[in-house]
């Protein structure tokens, strides 16, 4: 009988014991779980901190005693393999339930340890105060001390996680700081494209320490006083460390499998490492992203889930193969929502890749039908084809639903021509009979297809003094906010009016408007009059305030945006919609 | 100057003329629109209706003023085109402002006049209480009546439009009467996928007469009687015929326009009819469904949109053609949501191709999560490669959403193995881990690469008497609901009695539960234990009492199931979630 070994009993080692035993009822399989848990919701812990998930057990989704019942699996919990020995294909387990060791053998070895959360190395860091949030025990303790009254919290890390516990704790009333190395909310994103979320955040409450970090933490009185590096001291009852993860492979490492060049365990596309007899899954493997083709560490339910399908499939003698991962994620922030598909602009840079993208502003369903808000879409697309890089979303309603759409056409390797034509569900309540998506695609595909020139809110502060800048909005919304300088002719009168920038027709004119709309129309007639050096601003308005909002604080200089509190009020308006 | 003249200003109509401003400043574009408004939000007309979206305005997109400031077009409304001249290239168009005719000429004819309601050839039909709703003055007219103390409406159709009708009269709090000819709502799913919103709509208290029609309509004191083939005599304040509609062909036939086997405007991919200088696109053109490849007529905004771009497009001297259309479509009926794109069953029956089918239920997001209901999904495969043919979803939360991906992946000609491998966002408040469109793809694929055999709810009267059903859930389950006959062995005790099924593991075994996951493992375990004929029950007993619910008034024989107050709880509880 052949017996199969897993340590980890959550989300890739548990797909992979689970489909192992649907494909062979004959194989041994002995799950081996550090923790007190197998396979309980991880993504749900800050729900059930924040009170959106009241019932603690509903996120133990399986218990060791069902899985043994439905699937025949040896789970062993609070198990921990201390050793491997690769020539005599067995593990050393601590026993800690009853404080003793044994040995198992085994013909096949999967390692699916996971990840852990990163400590920065910040003189008093381990604090008994300074919790992380990755296991049932983690959540148990982070609530504990919430309901015991604690009033401050502060969180490291703006990611995901570190943005999902600042939520859960302003859901219960407690004061939040939240701090980030960046510049911005969820570096995963451009910058431009958490600015929203950032304004949300501090909307409901949330104090953000932004481009700073933990420099030393200290006890003060049983509570735990955090000092930034900026100088300011923070004093609160607790600490919630979010900063990351990093793939645990100490095991792996003793034992000499080869590791990528990001520190996760190499594998191949069977999911197999150096060492045949071992396989690995789920955060703690280094994975090829389905953009950029580089090696890369994504630490995500879905595609951990699948490679544990792939290991029991090999397993078994199948060929199921794993392809790669395109780092498909959102994340829900109070009423708003965020996420990306595929690659960032900054991560194109990064690596040097050519790229072109659109912003755009469409609202989650017919703008007509109650409940709807503008999302604010960037697409980024290959020059040379149209093909589909990357897209992030922020918004209200409907944002889930054309990210996924976008992570479906990447991963079908569509382009910006497809997205054009792919015919979406269309009823007011859900969408409009053109849908974002359609429109992020006609934007893209007229810019490759030369019928729109765009310009970029970053390009504003290159552009030369020769540069005329043409407000095509109404008079009304020109004197609210324009930027410096602009000239105002709204596009109603700009084919009576053309005559009047005739001076002007052979210097640099960048349009702009709101959202984009109309001065890609006001781009069109001058474009047909003659005017050769245009450009229509990307996103209008609404893209350009969101980047100078952001860098603002890194002193761009001379772009006046409407005051923090107006906005808030902006964006309290679009939640009542 | 070359002289374009479009018939018809809304979708497809507006969307040339828009577009063809764009692409050329100096073209004369003249609109002739024979109702008072132009691009007005023909599909919001139930929602003012039923007071979703109490102001008027809103359904007013643009106005012919608008559109002459802002795209300089010649928007003419009330002006109806009654003859075509296609040697002069002239129009002879009627003024019903001024009472007056002209002739208008053109280098290029556009038709998009779309589709005007099928009013069945009933006596009485005529009736001034009977209504259709395709226009603004439709909608007021109906408003008025409801507005004025209307107590009892009859809707005539049960497809989206007729739905949507009977929600917003009972919105109104109308006594609301709904006769379809199929023994279904919402014919264009298959009817197992029709049952949950059935039951819906009768929860809200719609009254359904289902597998009948109207014979005749008569005055009764200003008020409208209808008679059923029934027999039945149902007595309203008004009726909305929502029966269909069928392509305004007329001024093409008169013409000599060729049309295609459906009735609709043949047109080529460029949108060009049979005269080289007339085009047409919308509604009223025959199309190619993108699944099939036979010609049909799909009336839905989002490809009239896209057709009218292409007109433009051509008209311009570009090379952009339309591909296909696939009938992505959706439809909320009050808190429920349906919808379906590609091919149904049906379809690929009638056309004897050959396909696949699973069915599966999961929830909208992580169920732990609250605000998510099981949805109910069937997904229609080919059986030699697997490419996806088409999905039908009803459910509560996140069902739009799984049908654009769907539909992407149509687009893109995915295969199943391909939905396997999709990388969705998730967070608990989206979706799960393995998403619904995921687990689709694990069940086909499954099917395919033989490591299930399912029988279906409609093989269940062609079974033999040898059948032994296999019921894999738990004593309390079975004794509220099984198929007669069936043997109760619980799965997690199914390793253990295994021997007890022995006596008859020759004769034909067919597994059940209530969604299809225990079974599909208890089919897993039998079959690595020597049984040969085994099948697992695809959509479990879910799917298996939407088929004999809706069915059984047919006359499917000795079907029990709950009764239908029990399913209005069962519902009611699902709302509650």
């Amino acid at each position: 009988m052949k017996r199969v070994v897993i340590i980890g009993g959550v989300a890739a080692g548990m797909s992979a014991a689970a489909r192992l035993r649907r494909l062979d009822e004959e194989v041994s399989i002995v799950v081996l779980e550090r923790d007190r848990y197998v396979s309980y919701a991880n993504c749900g812990l800050p729900y059930h901190i924040g009170g959106a998930i009241p019932d603690r057990e509903q996120l133990l989704v399986v218990t060791p005693e069902h899985l043994r019942a439905t699937l025949n699996l040896d789970v062993r919990t609070e198990h921990e393999v201390i050793a491997i020995d690769r020539e005599a294909q067995t593990v050393e387990v601590h026993d800690h339930q009853r404080g003793s060791r044994y040995i198992e053998a085994y013909d096949i070895l999967v390692l699916a340890q996971g990840a852990a959360p990163l400590r920065p190395p910040v003189p008093g860091i381990d604090h008994p105060r300074v919790f992380t949030l990755r296991s049932m025990p983690d959540m148990d303790a982070i609530k504990a001390i919430v309901d015991g009254g604690a009033e401050r919290a502060i969180v490291v890390g703006g990611s995901y996680i570190g943005v999902e516990v600042a939520e859960a704790l302003r859901e219960r009333q407690l004061d939040v700081h939240l701090i980030e190395l960046q510049d911005q909310v969820m570096p995963l994103l451009d910058i431009e494209m958490a600015t929203d979320l950032r304004y949300h955040m501090e909307l409901h409450g949330v104090t953000l320490h932004l481009g700073t970090a933990a420099s030393s933490c200290a006890d003060v009185d049983g509570r735990i006083a955090v000092t930034l590096r900026t100088g300011e001291t923070l004093v609160a009852d607790f600490v919630v460390l979010a900063a990351g993860v990093r793939p645990i492979t100490s095991l792996a490492q003793q034992i000499g499998l080869a590791l990528g060049k990001t520190g996760g365990i190499k594998v191949d596309a069977t999911m197999r490492t150096s060492d045949p007899h071992i396989y690995a899954a789920g955060d703690m493997v280094e994975v090829i992203d389905t953009v950029t083709g580089e090696p890369t560490l994504v630490a995500l339910a879905g595609p951990a889930n699948r490679q544990g399908r792939i290991v029991a499939d090999q397993i078994c003698g199948r060929d199921s193969t794993y392809t790669t991962t395109q780092g498909t994620a959102v994340v829900k922030i109070f009423a708003m929502t965020g996420g990306a598909t595929g690659a960032s602009e900054k991560t194109l840079r990064r690596l040097g890749r050519a790229y072109r993208k659109v912003y755009l502003h469409p609202a989650g369903h017919a703008s007509y039908y109650p409940g709807t808000a503008p999302m604010h879409i960037k697409l980024l697309f290959a020059p040379e084809d149209g093909r589909v890089l990357g897209a992030q979303i922020v918004g209200y309603d409907g944002v889930d639903k054309r990210l996924d759409v976008f992570a479906t056409a990447i991963r079908a390797g569509m382009t910006v021509f497809d997205l054009e034509r792919l015919e979406l569900a269309y009823a007011p309540p859900y969408g409009s009979a053109k849908d974002p998506v359609n429109m992020a695609g006609f934007l893209a595909a007229n810019l490759l297809r030369g019928d729109v020139a765009f310009w970029y809110p970053d390009e504003y502060e290159q552009q030369s003094a020769e540069t005329v800048f043409l407000d095509v909005r109404g008079p009304q919304e020109y004197a609210q906010w324009h930027i410096p300088g602009a000239v105002n002719i709204p596009l109603t009168e700009l084919r009576s009016r053309v005559e009047e920038l005739r001076p002007v027709d052979a210097k640099p004119m960048r349009i702009y408007c709101m959202v984009g709309f109309r001065s890609y129309l006001a781009y069109r007639i001058l474009r047909q009059h003659g005017f050769d050096d245009v450009a229509t601003l990307a996103g209008g308005g609404r893209t350009f305030t969101s980047f100078y909002r952001t860098t603002l604080a890194t002193g761009a200089p001379g772009i006046p945006f409407v005051s923090h509190a107006e906005e808030d009020l902006a964006a309290q308006i679009l939640l009542d919609q």
